[in-house]
């Protein structure tokens, strides 16, 4: 939880090149401090890291809401209209994050080309397809 | 919290003590206590209650599971796999939900008949037209 | 096109004509002529089957259009703009398809009670879980 | 109409290290001729025009399948299973032209970079958020 002591117990494919993403904080120009391990610069979302929290709190809230109302025996009904702007509201999120991170990562790759650019080019054609299909 | 003293303030809401939905009608021990407000009986999730707050803290747990990995720079397409398999879990639950109630609600409202099956069966359309497009 | 003189062509599921519809089908009055083989009366949509067939004639169209627009070369966004108004056109078949079966078919099924109201509902169930994850 | 005549440079696999697309404008060779009026180039999908065409034929195919169900008054729940694969085989073709947008178009755009990228990729997020949301 805590995101100060860095990214090590992550599991996924920590950079080779940083010798260690120390403090959450972004900063530009010394390499590999906060950076994205995966293509190498910062996420397009860490502009607006702020605004991501606060709406995930807010579905977090939603979620826990629908507890509330499960728990109180509310009408199904209202419970499934519930659950559907829950969903929405995570799709949304979805659709941001996608969106700046083919402005950002997608960009950077596509323009250095080779492998990297293929391989950043599959995996957000398969989170597509993942969210088409959820 | 407390399902007893039923929902009296919720607006909408036919009784809860029907005088009898006469057909073949399911007509079951206590009337109203813990029953709901618009079809005059228990839900049909009240089944298993229990079931569906565990899988709602599981969903709250992968929620705040994003707002880790936000919080922790984590690359996009690992945060958007995550919100695929949290949008997956929602509507695994809403199609449970759904299924339980066609086979409470609505089949007690269609063996009832007249305006209140018309009414049951159109607000059960309009939630799956709600999933459908979410 | 003439659903009078049955459905011999089709392959799949039974006639309208039959004079059986022999293992556990339901029959009730004059059996079989222009009766759902499944559950034993008017399908729901024969109230409008011409409205269907104008919806879908349309999908086709739109269908044909999407072949138009390769075969010119058009834009790729423009495609996907038409690809999502035909998949949304056919989505909004499915759930006029799926009330009116609720309305109908479950309805009876609800009101006959027993395995006829199990399996409906089950069936049902199924299909619009199909639905949401398409 | 030509699809005989180049795609050789296709894919993203070149350069990387491109002097500069300069100016925002992309123009190669001979414009015009079965060129993307949009981003200047032969769409990605053309290196595959008669696989989209058989695909789309097959789309065609099972639309009018579906009229001849609605027509042949089959079961309800047999023409939604069948509505259901149309849409996915539908969403698979557009998953595949978004696929091949982003290796093509997008990538060329991300190299040009300025107006143009930032418009090509609006307009890819706008055709995502289409797919997720029909």
């Amino acid at each position: 939880m805590n995101a100060q002591d860095g990214h090590t117990e992550k599991g996924f494919s920590v950079t080779g090149t940083a010798p260690a993403p120390s403090g959450g904080a972004v900063s530009d120009g010394d390499p590999g401090r906060g950076r994205d391990p995966e293509c190498g610069h910062h996420h397009g979302y860490l502009a607006d890291k702020d605004g991501y929290l606060k709406r995930l709190r807010r579905i977090e809230g939603q979620v826990r809401g629908l507890q509330r109302m499960v728990d109180d025996e509310q009408y199904c009904i209202d419970i499934l209209t519930q659950v559907s702007a829950t969903t929405r509201a995570l799709q949304s999120v979805a659709l941001t994050l996608l969106d700046e991170h083919l402005s950002t990562c997608v960009v950077r790759a596509a323009r250095a080309g080779g492998d990297e650019a293929e391989i950043r080019l599959a995996e957000a054609s398969d989170a597509i397809a993942r969210l088409v299909r959820s």
